[in-house]
């Protein structure tokens, strides 16, 4: 069977359009959790590729049949696990044209509408966010590729020991030291596993009661570090941390590196972008300073997975740390400035043209209307902790700056740390197999946390409220 | 402004779609290289972001205006440069359903649907390239990460080196070598940059006349590393290198890796599809033997970008190489065998759903479609073969095995080497400044080589006959 012509492929997409459509009027209708166990959903389809060409009609038959009974479904209005990852309709828009063309933005003459669009489309998105110019911005997949980069980055930084080169083994190096805090995301030690700081050499540094990096042991650190002979090279600050949404003292960190010559990464993946809205522009202080900085505009600014951006005031230092070029990859506008060639700067030479949905949905919103959902989420925060507060039943767990609620049930007639945590665990259970909504849970100083994670553009108001009503329902059947 | 209604975005929706079915019908008209310089696009679009909404019109209107003429156009039937990327129909209605969903396929149970369909689509494209059974399947964006993914696992093969937890520096470590051939992809070696073995830890060993490793010359080179009391890891084989598509001698390599004990990864990202074909299976010949394989159903599967495969039957070491898992990713399936949560397996936390257009693929085309494409694209490559070798005026620079052909012009009345180089370049310029074709080029003991690279579903046979019309009447307008 050779590929649909035309006319069947335009019949086909419009045919998936009507699906996607009613799919999304009909979000709420499904569990956002599905009921079904591992290995379901695999014994239910053929254990064998077919020989010969199948229609359509039977294909989406099965999407509807088989895979949305096994849908977590992340674009319901009750997704609060995690940071929600919204498809806008712009996004997806933008997913449809970028899937035809199917560009692949690894050189500028591969694609220079896919090249010149993402540094259009970064440099816009860093002025939203109120950072400044000069900045070398690049879409990623994911903020854990982004903050690998960063940190190879910071390791070429180190000129002397010729890494790129020569590499890490069979000479003798000083052991290489990085510094994370320990409410940082398992990203950022991974990178350093990957680059061959290893677990060792990712130091986690400890928090204040706001669950913020504390400045005074990292400078600790990095002077027991240098006293011993090891080579400090950068410093992981967070805005916006996974389990709170805590923002590290950036500027302090700043000072910090500056004095020691460190690179400064931010990783500002899930915070980064309620600098859209005006009041919210606090979150990145000193995130000016910074050497390379993560946003990623498909958790909370409307763009579909995957999208991260990175931008940095040192592009030649995170070129020096990937570019190979072959002549087979070799062209005439390789030493052209405005002709970037973005495989030089990251591990994939492939690339999407990922720019495209993060620009449409620029467009559709404009600042003000990116502005306005951010607020929104931020405001069903503000009145979720309130309510938690006041509640006899329920405790805020952490500080709620932004979208997400740290909360547990702690109702007066009960006491006991083991028994909260077991109690909370099953409260959550409960609140999930109810179907109406997903949250996900942390560990803050060794209690189970549950978080309620706003960021997701379908929650309406009714929706924000009824997760208050929801959790209190769950208690209640849980001690009678 | 708030995102659109499911209304406004069906409409939207089905005017994208008639779009992109338009934008599909008339791809022969465009240049296949835009005409434009660096920095047009950038200049043509305003340098601020909209403080408010625009309409989709607008936007689509711009896409039509601005990129169109900006983007170099994979999908058109004269694109023969690099490896081709064929967005089909089915890929491009996987890619509106995987947006739509929008599923982060990190854990199974944020996505059963997806974990489980990349279960499912991988070991169906097991099956169809003939591999054995007992693989673990993976999918990520691209061979590069792939194949920095098998270098990770090699390197956490090595246990008693304790290098995730320790790292490779501030201690007596003995030099991490690896081994690929002078034509392996350039991806090799910027994942052993990343993973700190450094550039002299990837030993390039030589090819024979057919551009294939030396097996001798591998022995030889592992030999010295172990009497210098270096450590070999690994080898990487090339199945389709990227200049000539020479396949490397997978199953000598494998005895020569299972007699030092050596991880041995078969990088098959363009050529691993060919094993579609009954009659091209050999080509994954020893591939059975190998710790880990990777093939690009983005490249030659027709699915669109990104969608690289990794299997290994180490998953185990895989997820050494890799796993951290935080509180706020436990899961209650954590533990089943039937629920891999994927994250473990890679750099990259946030996975998109990509499974969903290679299972639309497979189906569409069935494991006959999908062979008569690929033998297609091979009898246009051994037609142009053949027609260039009995020309007078061109040359075939190396065996054509599978759908690539490297030639040059070398015109009887016309010889010397430096004189040819520029000669062939000019050849290739004038073809792509044409428009009708985009060919690349590479480099074979030194010389300048114009490579034809079918693969492109898109390509008929009028255009792949049109190719020789074109390189003969270039040469022409060039020699008089």
């Amino acid at each position: 069977m050779p590929d649909m012509d035309i006319e069947a492929f335009r019949d086909a997409a419009h045919r998936t359009v009507d699906w996607m459509a009613a799919y999304l009027t009909s979000l709420a209708e499904y569990p956002v959790l599905p009921r079904v166990s591992p290995g379901d959903l695999r014994l239910a389809l053929p254990d064998r590729p077919p020989a010969v060409h199948e229609e359509f009609e039977a294909v989406l038959a099965d999407v509807e049949r088989l895979l949305l009974p096994a849908t977590t479904h992340w674009q319901a209005p009750g997704f609060m696990a995690y940071f929600a990852s919204t498809a806008s309709a712009p996004g997806i828009l933008g997913e449809m044209l970028a899937a035809t063309f199917n560009a692949n933005a690894m050189l500028w003459r591969t694609s220079p509408a896919a090249t010149e669009l993402e540094q259009v489309a970064t440099d816009w998105l860093r002025q939203l966010l109120g950072l400044p110019g000069g900045l070398f911005g690049i879409i990623n997949d994911t903020a854990s590729s982004n903050t690998l980069c960063a940190l190879a980055a910071a390791r070429e930084a180190q000129t002397d020991l010729r890494i790129r080169d020569a590499g890490m083994t069979g000479r003798e190096l000083p052991r290489l030291r990085y510094y994370t805090s320990s409410e940082a995301h398992s990203s950022v030690e991974k990178a350093g596993i990957v680059l061959g700081f290893g677990r060792e050499g990712c130091r986690r540094v400890g928090v204040d009661d706001a669950f913020r990096m504390d400045v005074a042991a990292l400078r600790a650190s990095i002077g027991e570090d240098v006293a011993a002979g090891h080579r400090p090279v950068a410093v992981v600050a967070t805005v916006g941390t996974t389990s709170t949404t805590s923002v590290d003292p950036v500027a302090a960190i700043a000072a910090i590196c500056a004095e020691y010559g460190l690179w400064l990464h931010v990783d500002a993946a899930y915070a980064g972008s309620a600098a859209v809205a005006p009041e919210l522009r606090w979150v990145l202080d000193g995130a000016e300073l910074a050497d390379s900085i993560v946003v990623n505009p498909h958790k909370w600014l409307f763009t579909p997975l995957d999208c991260s951006v990175l931008w940095t005031r040192r592009p030649d230092v995170l070129r020096d740390a990937f570019s190979i070029v072959p002549e087979y990859l070799t062209s005439a506008q390789d030493a052209a400035p405005a002709a970037p060639n973005f495989m030089d700067y990251g591990v994939s030479l492939g690339r999407r043209f990922r720019a495209l949905k993060l620009w449409m949905v620029m467009r559709h919103f404009g600042a003000t209307g990116l502005a306005a959902a951010v607020r929104e989420h931020c405001t069903f925060a503000a009145t979720l902790a309130a309510r938690v507060r006041e509640s006899e039943d329920f405790e805020l767990m952490a500080p709620a700056p932004l979208s997400v609620v740290c909360l547990r049930a702690h109702p007066a007639r009960r006491a006991g740390e083991p028994d909260l945590d077991a109690l909370n665990a099953r409260v959550l259970d409960r609140v999930n197999a109810r179907g109406r909504y997903f949250l996900s849970h942390t560990r803050l100083h060794g209690r189970y946390v549950i978080r309620v994670a706003f960021g997701n553009l379908r929650t309406t108001g009714a929706h924000a409220d009824g997760v208050w009503d929801e959790l209190r329902g769950a208690l209640s059947a849980e001690v009678g």
